[in-house]
């Protein structure tokens, strides 16, 4: 079952060159990345600069315009979720050997992407609406600070419902370490920038036992220093 | 590849009893119906009655409370998109055969779950917001009229720049149907309820068709059957 081996090696995947400091560590190439390391698997970057992935070159292998995208053969795939899953299937460093183990690992990821994530995405949109609100045509400013707390509470609903189903276990499926734990953490990592965890003691203590991996440092450091090196480029223009 | 078949048939999917009528035909348990009929695999349905499914018999195999979930051998599934991708899985009706094929079903599952849903998430919780303000802690429900112009815009990007891609097209993957149309129609299905549609002629069209399969047709009647039998139980007393 884990032997969907790539055609080709070293993969590629794609990343931006830059990002705002709010974005910065939290940019989805992340979760290839992460994954990639767990599973020893070597890959290159291509960087995309920051503007430009609304491009055609960037727009053939990304239908809405972002990152990250992988290439592993022939074809490109695109969506952090796609591409985390395809690399898990490809190495048994994130995926338990049994069926059952698998398909829990199968409905926790699409649980992170479809269930937990969106309305943290919610969150930031309305984050991005009351920093520039002229720039998403929203006259009053202050119309945000009136929805959040129902937004909020959205978001707050799932976290603990996802709380209360880890408690105090440190992992997901099969009492190991799988891509499972790696998604769920990525995505809660978006609810720690938000604010989200404060109230959580154990989600906290899930994302800072799995993000002290090895595998998730050497990620965060790859998405990281091409900011540090372009910096100059993006925040003395902007 | 796609000969990961189930221990056990038929499968149980749950669904519920009953739903309010701008839910009807839209609950989640509909995705799962369809891959199943297209793929010939036989099921049965486990209602949930309306308003238990916080309790903890269905807590225990859906963690947020929720229906779909899927049983094809000791453990249960959750999730719809998770559900779905292990019935195309178990047969060749909903995926091409060839690894290329089904990692490009792969990245439009999570197009579809991840970047396309979600924006329509948003505006489905303002209609929620405006409909039942003092539920969700809104004192002013005007403000949510006010963010409604920019959550829209950023929903009508995606659906602009999925017609983009998908042109006059009738399938994304291999010049067939697989499971990738099967999860962008059902989530499309969601932006036609919020008049999200009405300028996009192909995806209209690209709706149309594929919900006018007969697997479809039948899968829908089996969701909507029991919310008649039910209706005049929950339509008297709410
Ligand atoms: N659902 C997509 C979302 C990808 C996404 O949101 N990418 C962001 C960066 S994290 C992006 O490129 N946004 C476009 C932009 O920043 O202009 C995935 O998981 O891959
Ligand atoms: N991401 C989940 C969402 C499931 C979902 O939203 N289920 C709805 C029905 S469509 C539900 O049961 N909501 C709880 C309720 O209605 O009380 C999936 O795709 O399975």
């Amino acid at each position: 079952m884990n032997a969907v081996v790539f055609d080709r090696e070293p993969v590629t995947i794609t990343a931006y060159d830059w990002v705002p400091g709010f974005a910065q560590g939290l940019v989805r190439d992340l979760r290839l990345r992460w994954a990639l390391e767990e599973a020893g698997l070597p890959y290159e970057v291509e960087l995309v600069a920051q503007g430009t992935q609304t491009q055609a070159y960037n727009m053939s292998r990304q239908p809405f315009g972002q990152i990250p995208t992988l290439t592993a053969g022939p074809g490109t795939m695109f969506e952090s979720g796609a591409c985390v899953w395809r690399i898990a299937e490809a190495s048994e460093a994130l995926l338990p050997g049994d069926k059952a183990g698998r398909d829990q690992c199968l409905s926790w990821m699409f649980a992170a992407l479809n269930t937990v994530e969106p309305p943290l995405s919610m969150m930031a949109m309305l984050f991005f609406f009351e920093r520039e609100p002229q720039h998403f045509g929203i006259a009053d400013a202050g119309a945000v600070a009136t929805i959040r707390p129902g937004a909020r509470n959205g978001a707050v609903l799932r976290l603990k419902q996802f709380a209360d189903v880890l408690g105090k276990r440190q992992h997901l499926v099969a009492d190991r370490f799988t891509v499972a734990d790696l998604i769920m953490v990525a995505v809660l990592r978006i609810a720690d920038s938000l604010d989200l965890l404060d109230e959580s003691p154990d989600l906290r203590r899930y994302v800072s036992l799995h993000t002290a991996r090895p595998a998730f440092r050497r990620a965060l450091d790859g998405q990281l220093a091409p900011f540090r090196e372009n910096a100059i480029k993006y925040e003395t223009t902007g």
